[in-house]
């Protein structure tokens, strides 16, 4: 069952939890949390290349990487359940409808993703600069690995 | 000099950092950036509500806990920066212009948001759901606190 196939994908690469407890809130809800989960996601990334680009501050690289996790470790794949794969958060959903059935590419980017935000906060407490640099790098990739299979292109 | 006061009281409740390195983002991304991670809050909330009003699952109020700490850990006081008591991120921003003249109001209201915050992560690791649901009342009377200050009534 397709259905089944795609939860226990999820929940295995740590995106869920609300699979197996409540689903919450109407597809409106869910596409403009997860919109917003994204741009919480987009902020924190922003912030952490203007510490490698200016003034390098540990603090905020800790903030940031920190945010990152907690939201990579949320469950906010529960955000993505089916039926939500056209409708309107913020704006229209730009989801693509392969994210609800290919379950084998979702475990694989979902998973490097987790991995690689796991691995930027315990970069980031070492305020090593050069170490957040090529871990910026790797997360980075990992975000482009969803976005490029899941993700309709951004419209200008 | 109105401006250091309020960066100094931000600073001392933990909210920012941004304050002392990098601004990024013009005034539209730092709305849209807080209107996101109020959003990410709010989901977070109202996960931690499903699950006191119906099934207890301790991994998923950790989860919402968690992304509540670290997002108030994460600095985003940086977000509200002078110029921005105006203007559209995903929508016209509502904040009252007086977070930007009330440095002492802002200082008290977040150190009691910060705290209740790092309280309901620690309370969510214990899997006590009686601990849980008062600790989220605590913490939605901290959420209150502030948005009765410093955000004008939501648009129905």
């Amino acid at each position: 069952m397709k259905f089944n196939k795609i939860a226990v994908a999820v929940l295995a690469i740590g995106l869920s939890g609300a699979t197996l407890a409540q689903n919450i809130g109407k597809a409106e809800d869910q596409i403009r949390w997860r919109q917003s989960v994204m741009q919480t996601q987009g902020w924190s990334m922003a912030r952490i290349k203007a510490n490698i680009d200016g003034t390098f501050n540990k603090d905020q690289v800790i903030q940031a990487a920190n945010t990152i996790q907690a939201i990579a470790n949320s469950g906010s794949g529960g955000l993505f359940q089916p039926g939500t794969d056209t409708g309107k958060g913020w704006r229209e959903t730009n989801v693509k409808p392969e994210m609800f059935s290919n379950a084998a590419k979702l475990k694989e980017v979902g998973s490097a993703y987790n991995k690689a935000a796991n691995e930027m906060a315990k970069v980031a407490a070492t305020g090593d600069a050069a170490a957040v640099k090529a871990q910026f790098g790797n997360l980075g990739k990992a975000c482009k690995g969803c976005h490029d299979e899941f993700r309709k292109e951004e419209k200008k």
